[in-house]
């Protein structure tokens, strides 16, 4: 293994999850072991900010401040979904890329880690390649983060057990709360979640369901084509039998013809734009408008990717651990590849951390298997409840003040700036 | 005091809150204490279940159920929408009025809590000045509940303080991450909670506010009319100040003319209904559309008023404690009163439970003072804050099974009825 000696650099990019910063305090905290890494600096708004040299020195932050970032939702360095494309911007892409060795150059950055999803693991990917490319001894490693799911070859990513602990939680609620409302009359409940291509947060929800009559009684995934027929079938055949039905829907559902359910061009808005009405509302209006049951929608939003005050215990140790891995793995003189979360066991659950190529990362999208799904369509199967319940397990306690959480913010001493500004 | 010896029956009404079950496990802890009180029934579905002699013996449920619903929400026996109308269906209701009585008489009940809202205690009133007349001995006391805080006479309504302190810690984590997103684009979120005509609900988000330029930037209250100009242009003044903004809804936002911003009669769903897009979802799309910054909405629904893993202690003992002060009062001969909260002092906070005529509550309003909100409208003020911030005091621990919470849910061991069924 070489000897490199230089300042680290971290970063995160895309939408925040309720442990991004937990993987950032293990990365600081696993840094902190290691001599070859004297510098320990944040960059502001991922790959943007970093072109624009917006550095912090980590070190100068308090060790309370980065305690905290294992409860604090949000990006605490702040994110971005810049995206370096070579493909359609070839010349701002190379611009970038100089601009980017020059920062890392000015700053003597040696170890690189990226927290993001696909996008984010395809931009260390290219970064890795450039330093190859321009022989700068730099060690990259990608630290995976969505609570979509969606990554190839870890086991699942951390953030998604956040959500799921979160969702199936508020399911439960909601469906206590309807079912308790219920007349003869019947009432229906449609839950909105996150996921536009794939269904994994969708399909946690089944994690709620405790008996095979409990809700969420139907699933609405985007991995399958919405029969509209089929599904008010089925929602008033749980009406008659339940006097309550809970529907939870994917925000990416699909029409048959694979448009997105939820894109209505025949409504316009005060502006003359189509209206994106949201999934979860227009499952809604089909019930109450074809069935007559009187039918309530809640679109959870980013309230699901930033629950901290629920979020699962198993999931922040796991973000940790990742950063840490990520670390571990730089010092070790690994580059160019993710940590990813490898399984060993469900039951009970046993897991570990690995490292993955980014080539066989980038831009590739996981999908639920189709046999994890049931013959109907309306509800993920045992197999993927097996997969998913150990990830929720584990409840956070997070500092209250007047009954609120308190969350980390980093006090942001900035670097001094060797370069002239970005161009 | 007349000595009365007969049976104690309890029932609910009215959208349910968090905390809607502790004020039942008050009743009935508090009843074992009374010997008077030999047999402890409860109502299924309010006063719909009763008309249906649909009632349940409390007696047989475990030591355990009743426990766990101090976190249980939704209402475990069961609620209704149900209205004896004198007014507009005076022979409908004289003869239910009737059949209650006939189903009190037959299984002796001399003991009735009703907990609910408006509503509910103009029933429970009824029921009362009914008693009086038919010279039927039984005690009648309301227990209050409903997240809208809108029941004069008492400080507030247990219920509100979790919904404030799940909505107001959802509006700290939305900010965070929306905030840790904000690029030099600026970007906004809307968050749309309930209260149809008072804004308590949508003014609590404020204790998310810890210094002056804290999100939530700006609380749209049904109680002022909606100036759009001028909300914009605050709009844009806190995005180019602070890159982001965050606002929050109460759904019964209203238009200067006093109908209701979220009511489009434009726009037709496919059925030909006006679509209720939601007061967020409109607010979103005249932020998107005007200003061309990048926004996003969340509709938390029925979600903010059964969050029970988030309730605020304060209010689960306050609930708890009406509950149990209705039973007392009752015990002790009173009747046609509801259970009111007295708070002695606001900082330490300080409180106990008092007694209000049924007739000063029924059909009340009870709003936000104008003097409790900012001059321009846009925010409550110190006043409200003084107000409010006790109310969501305090974490609760709800037992978790496999990652989730566990609810109590109760037997239901019928009684036997004693009438032909409800004609």
């Amino acid at each position: 293994m070489d000897e490199l000696i230089g300042n680290l650099l971290v970063a995160q990019s895309g939408g925040p999850t309720a442990v991004i910063n937990a993987s950032i305090a293990g990365v600081i905290q696993e840094a902190r072991q290691h001599a070859c890494m004297s510098g320990l600096y944040g960059g502001l708004n991922g790959i943007l900010g970093i072109l624009k040299e917006e550095l912090i020195d980590l070190k100068r932050e308090k060790a309370s401040t980065i305690k905290a970032l294992k409860h604090t939702p949000g990006a605490a360095l702040g994110t971005c979904r810049y995206k370096i494309d070579f493909k359609k911007k070839p010349e701002r892409a190379a611009h970038d890329m100089d601009r980017l060795f020059q920062v890392f150059q000015a700053h003597n950055i040696r170890f690189f880690f990226y927290a993001g999803g696909n996008d984010s693991q395809d931009t260390a990917h290219k970064i890795h390649l450039e330093a190859v490319k321009r022989d700068y001894a730099m060690r990259i490693i990608g630290v995976p983060k969505t609570i979509d799911n969606d990554l190839p070859h870890t086991d699942h990513c951390p953030g998604f057990g956040s959500t799921a602990k979160y969702n199936a939680c508020t399911t439960m609620e909601v469906a206590v709360d309807i079912g308790s409302m219920a007349t003869d009359d019947g009432a229906c409940g449609v839950i909105e979640v996150m996921g536009r291509s794939a269904g994994w947060i969708a399909a946690s929800t089944i994690l709620a369901r405790r008996q095979p009559s409990d809700p969420p009684h139907i699933i609405l995934l985007p991995e399958i084509p919405f029969d509209q027929q089929a599904f008010l079938d089925k929602v008033k055949s749980v009406v008659d039998t339940q006097k309550y039905c809970v529907v939870v829907v994917g925000e990416g559902l699909k029409n048959p013809d694979g448009t997105e359910f939820s894109a209505d061009a025949t409504r316009l808005d005060a502006f003359g734009h189509p209206i994106l009405a949201g999934a979860g509302e227009r499952v809604a209006e089909l019930v109450q408008g074809k069935l007559n049951t009187k039918t309530r929608s809640i679109k959870l939003g980013y309230a699901q990717r930033c629950a901290a005050h629920y979020a699962s215990a198993t999931d922040v140790a796991e973000a940790l651990a990742c950063g840490a891995a990520a670390v571990r793995a730089a010092a070790e003189g690994r580059s160019g590849l993710m940590v990813k979360i490898v399984r060993t066991q469900s039951n009970p659950y046993l897991w570990t951390t690995g490292l993955q190529p980014l080539e066989d990362i980038a831009n590739v999208e996981h999908m639920i298997p189709r046999n994890w799904i049931s013959e109907d369509g309306f509800s993920p199967n045992e197999k993927f409840v097996e997969y998913a319940r150990p990830l929720i397990e584990g409840e956070v306690k997070v500092p209250a003040e007047g009954g609120l959480p308190k969350f980390a913010v980093f006090a942001k001493r900035r670097l001094r700036c060797k370069l002239p500004p970005r161009a």
